[in-house]
Order: structure tokens, then sequence, then C-alpha cells
């Protein structure tokens, strides 16, 4: 695994950067990232294109060894090309047009804009494509950050007609699956229909359904505009997207099939606040974020692009951006990088280089300070290169469970939640999380992934499930566990005929009836465990396999397939877990709280999130070749696979 | 009482609509609403009109033996429609027209709609208005759902200032009356007047008044044109409004004067979830509602229409809008429905025959599933048939209390609340609440009407009360409690002269000489009760009733006049039912939390809206003839009065 | 010290006019504040000016014995005058234009009502500036209140471009400064720069800053205009504006620079329910305010023009404008009234003479009720002229403690705080209050003040601290003590080189490194006190002074001089004031919870800001000449000097 920095040279005067790309190799670092924000520099006037300085900013970090990631900067228009166009803005839900002065401020149906994006890509390409140092492009950056990933603009109301004629046929096709008789909703032309944005109360979910489906469609083509004149004229280059962490608004499995390496920006304590972690979680994580935050990902993005991923981004100490923004616990940059391994990432990039001192993000730590000396994450970044030249070559260990998840399952239940506090990657989050309290090595994986491959398969939410994956799920022969909503709506936003779960019916035979959402604090408890959130009336010949004392079904089971009818609480994931993993034949780990387990070929890997030290003694793995038997607060043990 | 559904043919294969009908009779239902949502079908274009649908299914019904309540259905003005006059929506507070895909999307005031609703209003009022089956018209649906009374159009600003020159006269009156020197915000035309929205801060109280009362009355004027309509093209047939619950944003007595009959939604877990009732009741009552809820609306529509009055949809199940959505207990539905019967309701029409697997409501229960099968609620449904056929004929029994209510009083308190936690509606829920916890039966009616026939009067707090109602009040020869706020406005949202309670200073010799709201946690203390969000000092030469450790005068008494200056809690509230009940002659009952009686002529009903069984013993009514002596929770017991 | 009222001749009739200011003047009131909001009845019709009823209200007021405070009625444009040019308003940062129907509905920097505001004002000058009871005039009525300073129309951008222009002279400069390399913002023109506001993510915080510079600009300049033609027609009489509580939108020491007298409105309780105080302080002081509010500003604003200062406005009882209005403690009004005195007011004008019955602000209590009885405030206000008079002619104390507050700095902590709770007037109040709980009088000043004349100075946080200052304080031979975030930005919001504290560190030879914000509960322990909400690395050869159990240094001492790198909490700051005044020889006073005391050269004051009775015997003052040495809540008790 290589590591990286992302540097700026356009932020630094020139006669730092021979200095600059010497302390990234002696830090043991042989990647760099350039040029994703640097529009402005590269044609800082319409046509005038001024290469010299990335010429020698390129020329200089190759000689100096580095392999370099080049990326487009089609994120950041200058505002001479906003001013040449100024319909080429997203235009927001609330129909506000996004102004100048930050960055991601496009339409991304705007063809006036990806004419441009054609053009700077090309222009790019052509001038590097042959570069030796430059080995991989990365196009744009974070499609999506910033809510940006919709837009009610009229470029994109026209997009959205043609792409809903593409798909539907005919406006009567449209009408009868979307059910437009409902509230007199029915069109006449597609010309009539608009983005379901401001109407006075919900719009029809299939229309919503539509839209995000389309809107994904959009991020994808864009992308793939690039990675087409990349291709073409950068062979043997890699490309890559660089995604974020608890993003759903695009499918980034299908965008994922365009590209050669899936990467992802890890800013584990800005997600841990962000997003809908416990308060306890918030408090007990602090300096290290939720111990599966940085695990899922990597898992996730692993799947993305048919194996091969990387980290784009790694947090090196405080953010910006958060509510909140702690510095990581000592030790845990390292850590992140080594679980990074561990999980099989290609590359660990570090975000940035340098501290810059000025504009949005003058607070965002980097490997150096503002004032050029080290930050604590250098010391990690170099110990972690360290250990990663000791380890030598990986090769990943055979897989254990699959973990289903699905982006549309997302628009589905974020658009329809029934109860505000079901939340598709919630729920997915909580099974990954179950898994790996019990040592288990994952895949997270599409529905259309091969899933014969794996000792078990869980499916935490799949509303739209399909046929062909009811089929296909029916020849495992493997423990299967299907959790709730799975195959609760048809491709077009309707229940299916003879209720859920659907086509899923032929591996439980169950019917569910009726579902409810809870409000916090009304659940219902069964022996030692717990069920909230939502549960379902299931109508079923089989016996529950945990029914809770009121009498509710939380879960049946038929064989080796499972239906869970509820929000399971984490006792419950527990227990299933467990049966399942005995029922697979796979040795489960009940591991310490903070306390994490990956395995490579080669390698047991040991990750202590908590604040207090661990004795690993329990594990029964013996003395460790890296790291101590206890393992400190942030600190890595290295076993030799037994 | 009559049982129905809410049927929607248009959803539905033709081939479906005789087995339905077949299916309604044999649950015991006699009535169908139809057509509400239909704009679309009925008219699929810009004057082609397709009648044969609707032919179709209203003979199919009503040779069935159904009786059919027929919608207008201008809650749902078709695409076309829209596209043809786009300044037809409404704009709302942020000044942002409302947009197409949901309902509702129109502005009340707008002249060229109101056209098109005469139009097709006429069209199907000649065309079924002799139908045999049809005995009942809807008007729209649920005026003002979604927030659409307030409308910030070009037409509803041109249509206030006509309404301020009718009310006002000159402009001279209204900048005088408004006090519009204040700030200098003195109008030399109506011309100049606009919507009181947007603003730097708040507008003048009275702006605000004025642009509700004629938000109101465009409301009733849009329903009195299809009121006109009907009648002319239908004789015979009862007209009726479909209000909803815990929804002031017009004035349903004013809009009730012009129709025959008062119906309201009656969704008692949507409500809960939804409005103000704390933690601890939404807990408590979680699948049955507060045993208020639906009581209070019972009582209420009663007063709107001159008496005649049903409920027009009824919750079956789990609904789809709140943020969680519970299943009610089983026997809820039932239960709902015998205390509709109890309060006199004509009809109750569950809401709806079968659950849509489409668009927006595809969560919302009915009483078929979406597979065509029997939900819990057909059961309950056929259940209270039975019960109803068995009980007869109901007469009402003798008024006991009346709860005075005013919508006009909810919008000067929305507009001034002057502490975050006065709410109008909540306090008289609090009155309401507190009458029913001693097994009185109520009465909530308008300040105009005839308070003579009660043995008590409530007026829980009426800022805008006249010098007229004063004068009403002293002629009653029963107990009267006066909240607090009451006579503290002038009809134009001024202090009275001589401060609050203004005229009402005739019944109790008291002066409001200053109001202070209190944070929640600031109240004060009496023996065993107290005060808290609201209190007044007052100024008077009595006695005060009940006094608050600290001294403030919480109730001040006249004889058979009571002034409360405090918003009291809720033992404060018990107090003073039992002492005005005990003046009044009236008998209470103390009934165990969650237990609720309704008297009619002939017998006692008791209702369980707790979650445990209550046994009935001690309210020492013996056994009853339907249901149990220990009534289980959502169980129903009727008695013969004695 | 001179007591008055604001009062509204336009809001009553005349013929009470002459009563009125009898009653005043029996009341013990001197002056009167008259005209500010009534340029609708000066100038009903556009160049139609009525002076008749205002000539008529002036020399009755005068020629009653009263001194007038005329205010220009700037901040209440009329409907005819704001019809006559549309794009006057101010246009909110959501891109909506303000609409007229309250106040302050136009733009600093509309040019056009410039000229209509000099015109306006000049014709009072003209008319009143030579009358013999005009004494003072105020400018506008409270800059900035209801969100105002802020203006995001064309007119505002086409000054914010020249603003630029002149600031940085050329774009190339200006794109230097604020490192728009970073995300490719780089402009070619000034002529392409916006308003900051709509990006898609945060605007660069150089472009916030800047927007704010100029909008505190506009403001001065705007004030300026009308001060400058105030002087010219109004010679001998002073001017004044009346500042809010809690506000920092714009630069009160530029603008104070411009007149002669600053003025505040005191609204303590509507303060104390509004800011961030903690929900136990809410309650504690429900009635009182917390004790430090008044005078916070009192010595804010002493400092804000020269050492000339009054209330302009003075709470008498419930207000109309927060979350809950409670009354203020029998006694509060007096106590305010002498606090003021204490701290040096010229003048003290309760907000408002009688309680206008109308519009916004009919439930705001006045010194008399709108039936023209006395409210309790006039009682008080009658007391505390007694008092007064007694007290005789007042001189202040020596300066004891200077506490170093700028409004840059918190623009600089608002645009980015970087944690949520650090907020920059919390963090001077918490310094505040922790000297006045010391017994301690302060001075509140700006950076460029005189320090030389203080025993101590206390500098909460000041980012943008400059070279001069820093050389300023190491000029002093007092203790200095520098909080958090002092000297981390350069003046165009950049990391300075060498870091913070940048040239604060000849002061303090400290580096901070790293800084981390701290969600609520993540703080860190020393012995006896703590951090919370901040902390900084701090790289040093100092010893820390206060160091946390974990190792964090939390105050560095250097001699005289202390940087505390944390948010300290209450006992961490207790301690620190009682060590640099021992230091400075300055005597403490350990207050119980609710005293406070102040000092002018003749006397000692004490103010009960409990509810209960605190006994002041262990302050050993002995007896007082005015009060009881047992201080009943809201008592005063004032001592000789001994």
């Amino acid at each position: 695994m290589k590591l990286g920095s992302c540097y700026y040279p356009e932020h630094w005067p020139e006669n730092l950067w021979a200095r600059d790309a010497e302390r990234m190799r002696a830090m043991g670092l042989s990647l760099v990232r350039v040029g994703e924000f640097a529009w402005s520099r590269i044609e800082p006037e319409a046509g005038r294109l001024d290469w010299d300085w990335l010429d020698r900013a390129i020329d200089l970090l190759g000689d100096a060894g580095l392999e370099i990631i080049l990326g487009t900067p089609t994120a950041t228009p200058p505002k001479w090309l906003v001013d040449s166009m100024p319909d080429m803005v997203a235009v927001d839900a609330e129909g506000r047009p996004r102004r100048f002065g930050s960055r991601r401020h496009y339409c991304f149906s705007h063809r006036g804009y990806r004419a441009e994006c054609r053009r700077i890509v090309t222009a790019m390409a052509e001038r590097y494509g042959d570069h030796p140092a430059v080995t991989m492009w990365q196009t744009d950056n974070e499609y999506g950050c910033h809510d940006s990933v919709l837009s009610f603009s009229d470029a994109a109301a026209a997009a959205f007609r043609a792409w809903l004629e593409a798909r539907y046929g005919t406006i009567d096709a449209l009408n009868a699956v979307w059910g437009n008789v409902f509230w007199s909703m029915e069109y006449r032309a597609f010309a009539q229909v608009d983005p379901p944005h401001l109407t006075v109360t919900e719009a029809n979910p299939a229309h919503w359904l539509a839209y995000r489906r389309f809107a994904s469609d959009e991020v994808r083509s864009f992308n793939a505009e690039q990675v087409e004149i990349l291709r073409a004229h950068s062979p043997g280059r890699a490309n890559t997207h660089n995604f974020m962490g608890f993003f759903t608004e695009f499918d980034h499995h299908a965008l994922g099939r365009d590209i050669d390496i899936a990467s992802w920006d890890s800013y584990p304590l800005g997600f841990l606040e962000q997003f809908w972690f416990s308060e306890d979680q918030k408090r007990a994580f602090l300096r290290q974020g939720h111990p599966d935050i940085a695990g899922f990902h990597h898992d996730l993005y692993r799947g993305c692009a048919g194996g091969r991923w990387g980290v784009m981004e790694q947090q090196p100490g405080p953010v910006n951006w958060a509510r909140f923004n702690p510095a990581p616990l000592p030790g845990m940059v390292a850590l992140w990088t080594l679980e990074a391994f561990a999980h099989g990432a290609e590359f660990v990039n570090y975000f940035r280089w340098r501290q810059a001192p000025f504009a949005q993000e003058q607070m965002h730590a980097g490997l150096l300070r503002p004032d050029d000396t080290e930050a604590e994450a250098a010391h990690e970044a170099r110990e972690a290169a360290r250990v990663i030249a000791q380890l030598g070559t990986r090769q990943p260990a055979a897989a254990q469970v699959a973990l289903v998840f699905d982006y549309e399952a997302a628009w589905v239940c974020g658009i329809q939640p029934q109860g505000e506090s079901f939340r598709h990657d919630e729920l997915t989050f909580a099974f990954y999380s179950a898994l790996r309290r019990q040592g288990l090595d994952i895949d997270i994986v599409p529905p259309d992934a091969d899933l014969a491959v794996y000792q078990a398969v869980i499916v935490p939410s799949l509303p739209t499930a399909s046929e062909a994956f009811a089929q296909r799920l029916a020849a495992l022969d493997c423990p299967v566990m299907i959790g709730p909503r799975s195959g609760s709506k048809t491709a077009d936003f309707a229940i299916p005929e003879g209720l859920a779960p659907g086509s899923l019916r032929t591996l439980v035979p169950v019917k569910i009836t009726r579902a409810e959402s809870l409000r916090p604090g009304a659940g219902e408890a069964g022996d030692g465990w717990g069920i909230e959130r939502w549960r379902e009336d299931v109508e079923t010949a089989c016996d529950g396999e945990f029914v809770t004392d009121n009498g509710s079904v939380a879960v049946v089971r038929n064989g080796r397939f499972r239906y869970c009818a509820a929000w399971p609480d984490n006792r419950l994931l527990d227990l299933l877990v467990k049966r399942i993993a005995a029922e697979a034949g796979l040795e489960c780990t009940r591991l310490p709280e903070g306390l994490r387990l990956r395995r490579t070929a080669g390698h047991v890997f040991a990750f202590n999130y908590s604040d207090h030290a661990i004795d690993t003694a329990p594990l029964d793995l013996g003395d460790p070749d890296i790291g101590a038997r206890t393992l400190p607060p942030a600190g890595v043990a290295i076993w030799p696979t037994r």
C-alpha cells in the first residue's frame, strides 16, 4: 500500500516545492494528488491556458520520485466562466440559484457546462496524459458534497423530462405506474412534468424516486464523459473519484462501474459528530471516531469498482467543518492508516501536506502546520509507513460475510421514512457493527454482486428487491438474513401485489400485512433483547424464531433464510449474528467494547478504538509480531495468521 | 347512525367495483364517499368531460344499496388547468409560488380559478344532482390542509385591499383603528396596503388579524359559491364539508352557517403525535390517542352547522403522515366509532375502503389491505355496525356544560402569544379535558350560541369578547367561568379602554393591570394546585377564590361568575370544575385515568382509552347491557340510563 | 443624573399632553425623548411637511420644564417614500426584499434613501436646532435591530465593490490576501465580486470579514451624515444614538467616535431570556435579569463615546418581544436606575411614558398603564429620583480593571466559530462576570484605549490583535491576561506566520500549534477547576501556571503577562481573577450569589439581584446611609466611601 498526500503547489511559493517533495519522500510518502481545484490558475481567462506552473510542479514532483494523481478541476469553475453563462449554476430546492464564492456551484444537467468540462479535461489529458509521473486521474472532487446532487434548474427540468420519456415511453405509462390518478396528478405530456419540489404537501414518492434516479444518472454521465476523455488521452493510467462518507445521494455502484478505482475521503471524527450517532457514542469515541466508521466505508468502497480502492483523503488532525472539531487521540492517524491497509486499500493519501493559512479550510490540519513544522500526524504517517514496509506484500483473506447495500434502498427510505427514526444507512450500519463486534470480516456489496463466495449473506433492508435477486438468494446454500421493509416496494414505488416482502416470500413464507413506526421508548422486549422504531405484522405459517413478550414476531426462520420484521436492538443483533455465524461455520470472537479485528491472508490485525488499554490475551492470539499484547488506546497489534 | 367508507373507483379496475359494493354492504356499511379527487378523470383535457366511468360507478354503487356522498373535485385542479393560468396557485409566506404535484395548489382569491370551480361544480351538479343514490355532497376536501388558507399572491393582495375598503370605508379609519401612527405605518390609500408577510420585524397585529379575517372570508365565500350551485341543481340533498382536527385557520362557525352538515376527519393517533401533547401523554396513549381528542372534535363540530354532523374520515389503522405512525390498539376503531355514535354523529365513514398501493398515501391503512384482504379495522367496523343496530334509535341527552370556543380568539392568541407556551387551543382543550375527567357532557359552541340551555358555561379565553356577549352572559342564571385574556382586545386588536376584561367587567369586577408570561418551571403554587405559563395582576374589590402562596390571585368569584387570571394547572382545573358542577347541580364522576363517559337519552357509554383493564364497579352503574363490567383496553360498555 | 421617558405625542389626543408633562415633572423626570418614529406625521406626503403638531408638542413639553431629546425619524420611512423608490429596501440573506409594515426596512447603502434622510434631518434640524428645550438629538433608532445591518441588495453590492477597491487597490491584491486561489475563487475585476451569501458551502471567511467591515462602515457613514447636519444646524446640542444590548453587528467604537454621547436600551429580562444564558440562570434571575447584564453594557458604552453615556430606554415592566415576558421583581426598576447612576450614566430614560394600547408594542409596559394610571414602575422611578437627589453630585472612582473588547473580534469568531459553543460575547461576559463576582469595577474599552490608567488588563479574546497593540501591552506595568484565540488571525483573516498568538508572543512566549473545539461534557479538569469548549496545544518554554490532570496547559504565565489557552470554567476564572487582583493590589470581595458592588468616588453601592434577602454584614461596610444592612430582594444599599 502506498502513502501520499494532497498537495497544492498553487498555494505555496515555488521555492518551497522541491523541499516539500523531498520531505514527502523522507516521510515515506510516494503519492501526491494535485490540481483538482486549480482551474483559475490553469485558465485565468476564457481560453488563455497557463500550463507553465503546472508543468514545473509535475516535473519537479515526478523527478523527486513521487507518483502523481492528477485531478480534473471541474468542481471549481472560475468566476469568468460562471459569468459567461449564469444559468450553469444549480438551483436549490427552495428555488434559489446557488451563487459563486465557494465550490460545486454547477448544475450537472447544464449542457454548456458539460461542454466546458470536456474542453478543460481534454486539454489537461492531452497535456499530461503521457507524463511518466502521472499514474492516476481523479475526476472532479466529492460529487454531491454540500447537497449538490439535486438541482431544480431549468436545465435539470428539461433533462428530467427527456429522462422520463426514455424510461417510460409514453406519458400514460408514467401516469399508470406512478399512480398519478391518486390526486388528479395525471399529465398529458412529458413537457408538463416538473421536478417534485415546493409542492403544497409531499409529492408522489414515485415522482421523487424518478427524480433521484435521474439526478444520480446525471452524476454518472457527467463523470463518464471525463473518464472517456482520460482513457483516450492517458492510456495505461488508472482513474478514480473520491467519494464521501455516509453519502448516498447518487448510486456509487453505478458510477463505480465506470471507473478503475474507488476512493473515499475518511474523516472519522467529523463523521461521528455530524451523523446520527448517540450522545453516548459521541462521548466515548470523541477523539477516535466510532470504531466502525472507517471499516464500514473501506468495506463499502471495496465493492464499488471491482475491488480496487483507496483512501484519497485521510483526516490527519482536527477538521474545520463539524459542529465541534476535536483532535484525534495520539496514535489514531497511524491506526486509521493501518486499518485501511488491513482492509485492502491500495493507497492512503493524507489530506493535506501542509495546512494552508488562508481561506475556507485554514483550520483544517495537515501533515505540516502552517508554520512548515511537522504536525503530530507526520510522525504517525512515518510510523505507519515503517510498519507497512515491514509487513510486505498483502493478500486478502477469504471472504466471510456479505452485507448487501443498495443506494436506491436509501432513497426509498429517505423519501418515505414512515417513521422519522427509520434511517436506512443507520440500519445498515447497525448490522455491520454487530458483525464486527463478533470479529467477522465483511464485504459490503450491491444486490447484483456474486454472493456465492460468502459464508453468510445479510440484507439489512432492500425495499425494491427484484425477482432476480430473490432467485439468486434462493440459489445460495449459506445462511441469509433479510431485514425489515425488504421487498416492500415495486421498482416504481408501489406496494407489490401480494404485499411485502414481494418476491422474497419464496425464501421466507411471510406476508407483511401492516407496518408501524414507533417513537423513542415505544419498543417491545423479548428475553434479553428488544425491538424499536419499526415493527411489522407478520402473517406466516412458520414459527417465530424471536417473539416479543407482547407476541410480536421479530424474526422468522425458514431453513437457512431469516426475515427480521422489526428494527432490532443491539442485543437482538448480537444474538442473530452469533446464530448465523454458528450456522455458517464462522468463528465469532466477542470483542471488548472498542476493539476491532481484521484479517488478511497472512495476518490478524487488532485496533483499539477505546480510550483505555485493552488486554488482548482473551483473544488467544498470543504475542503479536507488531504492537503489544496489552493494546494502549489507539494501539494496533498484528499477529501472523496461525 | 350510518357507517360508510371513502371509495375511489378511479383507483381500481372496474371489474372490482361490484364485489367491493357487495362487501361494503355485508360489512354493515351503507354510505360511500366518491369523487373528491377525480378532476383529471372527469375532465382529462380542458372542456372534454368524461362522465362515463363515473356514471357507471355511481349507478353500480347506488344499485348495491349504498348512499353516495359525492365530492366536488376542486382540491385537485389538474395540470392542464394550472398551466392555462399559472398565477392561480397560492404563494406561500416566503413569497414562493406553490407548485403542482400534490394537492391544494390553488389560491382562494384567484377569480379565474373561482370561475373554473363554478364551472366544474355546476357540471357535476347538473349531471348527478337528481341521481337517487346521491344523498349528500361534500365541497372540496379539508380546506386549509397543508397550510393552504393564507396566500400571499397578487390575487390575494388585490382581494385583501377590496376587503379592507369594504370593512373600513376610508384609509384614515383603517390607520386610526390599527394605530398605524405607531411606526409611521400610515397609508394614504387602500392600494398601498400589502399582505403582512416578510416584514423586517412583526407586522402590526391588527394588520395580521385583518389578513386572517379576510382569508377566512375567502374560504367561506369559495365554499358558498359551491353550496349555492349544489342547492340549485341538487334539491333535497344535504351538503357538507370535511373539516380537520386541531385546525383553526378559518372560522368554521361562519362557514358552518352555510352548510347543512358539519363533518370532520378523525385521526386520533396522528393528532396525538403531531400536536402539543406532552411526552408522557404521547407514551400513555400511543395506540389510542388522548381520550379527549375525538370527543373534543365531536362536541365542537356538533356546534358548527346547527347540530348536524358526522365523521367523514375515520382512522382505521396506521396513517402515513405523522412523525411516527403506530397501529391502534385492537378495539380502538370500534371504540372510536361507538364514541361518535354516543356523541350524536349521523355517520362515520372509514378512510378508506381499500389501501391504494401507489402514490402519496400508500402507507395509510384502509378497511381492506392492498391485497384485497380485510384489515383489522374491517372486523371492528362490522362489530360496531352490530352494536349500533342493537342500540337502535338514539336521542340526545339534555345538555350539561357549554364550552365557548371562538376561531378569532385562536387567531388573536396566535398572532400575539406574548409567551410562546400560550396556545389558545391547548387552553381550550385543557378546560374540556377537565370537564370530561369529571364525567360531564359538553357542547362546544360559538359565542353567539344560545347559552341559556346549559347548566354551566365555560369561556376558556375570548380576547375579543363583545359587549353583546357580556350582556348575554349576564342574563344567564348558571355558573359562568371566564378564562385568562378574555376581553383583553377590541375588535381591531387594541387594548380596550379601561383595560381587560373590557365589557366582561360587568360580570366580575376586576381590572387586569398587567400580564406576564412564564417559562416552564416558573409557575406559582397554591394549596395542592398551581398556575403556570401565564398570570395576570388583578385589581379587584372581590376576594380571590384561589390565591397562590405568593399572593397571586388565580381565580376571582363574583356570585355565579368567575374570572381565572392565570393558566390553571390540571389540579386547579379539577377543583374549579368540581365547584362549578356542584353549584350547577351537575353530578360529577371522578373517572379513572383514561376512562371517559358519554350519555344519550337512553344510554350511558364508557370508553376505556387506557392500555389496561378498568373495573367500572366504582361508577356504580351495575352490569352493562353491552360490554363487560371490567373494561378491557379499548373496551366499550353501555348501560341503559337509570 | 437626569431621569426621563420616551413620549409619543402623536399617539395621544393633544388634550392629554399638558397633563402628561406635568405628571412627568411631578414624578421627578426632567427629560423626554420624542419624534423618532414620526416621519409619516411630519411628512404625510412627499414634500408636504407638517410641523404644526410637533411645534406645539415641543413648545408645551419645553414650557413644562422638560429637556427634549429629539429623534430623527429615519428608522421608519413612510409607505409613500418606499413606493417612490422600491429598491431602497434591504434584501435579506435569502435574497428576499424586505417589505413595508414594521420598521428598519431600508438599505444603508441606497444612495436615494441616504439623500432622503439628509433632506428630512436637515429640515428637522433647521426647524428645531435652536429650540431652547431641545438639548439632545438621537439619530435614527437602534441601528441594526431586527438583523438590519447586512443587506444583499444591488445597492449594497455596488457599494461593497467600491469599498473593496478603496481598501485593496487592485483585484490581485485582494485575491492574494484573501487566498482566493484556494478554490479557484480568484476574481479578475472588482466588478466580479458579489456579497458572500447563498454560496454552496461557506464563503471565504476573508470575504465575510470584508463584508462585515463594509456593512459596519455603511452604518457609520449613514450616521455621520446625520451628525454632520445636526451639528451644523443645532449648535451646542449633544447628539447620541441608542445602541442595543448584546449586539455586535457593527463597530460601536467606530461609530461612537462620531457622536457626543453613547446611549443604550436596557431590557435585562428580555436579554436574559433571549441570549445564551443557561436554564439555571434563566430560572434564578427570571424577574431580575442576570446581575451582570446591565453593568456589562453600562461599562461597555461608557467606553464608546469618550466617556459620556446614558440609558435611552429602560425596561419598566414586562416587554412584548421575548419568548417569555415576566414582570420584574418589585424594586428592580429602581435598582436598575440606581445601578446606572453608580456606573456613571448621565440619564436614564424609561421606555415609555404610557403604554400605547395599539400596534406592535401594545403589550410592552410603560410608566403609565394604557388606562392612564400609574404602573408599578412609576413609583420606583419616583423613589429612584428621590435617592439620586439625596446623593447629590457624583464623581467617578479611580478605574480598576480594563476589559478589552473589540467588535471585529466578535465578527471573526462568528464567521469561524470552529466549535459551535465558541461565542465571543459569551466569553467576554464570562470574564466580566468573574471580575464582578469579586467586587471589582471594570471599564470595557477598545484595543486602542489608554490602558496605562488601569491596575489590570484583561483581553478575553482578540484574534486580529495588531503589532501596535502588543507593543502597548508590553509597555504596561500591571498584570495582563490574554485569552484564547488572541493573535490567531491577520487583518485579512489568515493564520499569522509563526502561528498564534502572533505578535502577542513577545509578551508570553507561546506558540499555539493546534486548537480543538469540544462538545459539551468533553472538557478537562484541574484541581478544583476545569476547561471546556476550547483548548489549544501550547509550545512554550514557560511552565504552565494551570495544567489539567491530562497535562493540558490552560494558563501560561510570563511575569506580569498571562495567556489562557482554553475556555476557562467559572472556577478557573475565579482563581485567575483573584491572583491577578492580588498582583495588582486590588482588594477582592467574594460576593454572595446575586450581589454586586459598584463604587463612585463618594459611595459604595450594593445591588441585590437575587430573589432572597442578603445580609451585607460580611462585607464589613457597616450600616448603609441608604437602604438596609440586610438587603431584601431587589434591594439597594449605599455606603459612603470610607
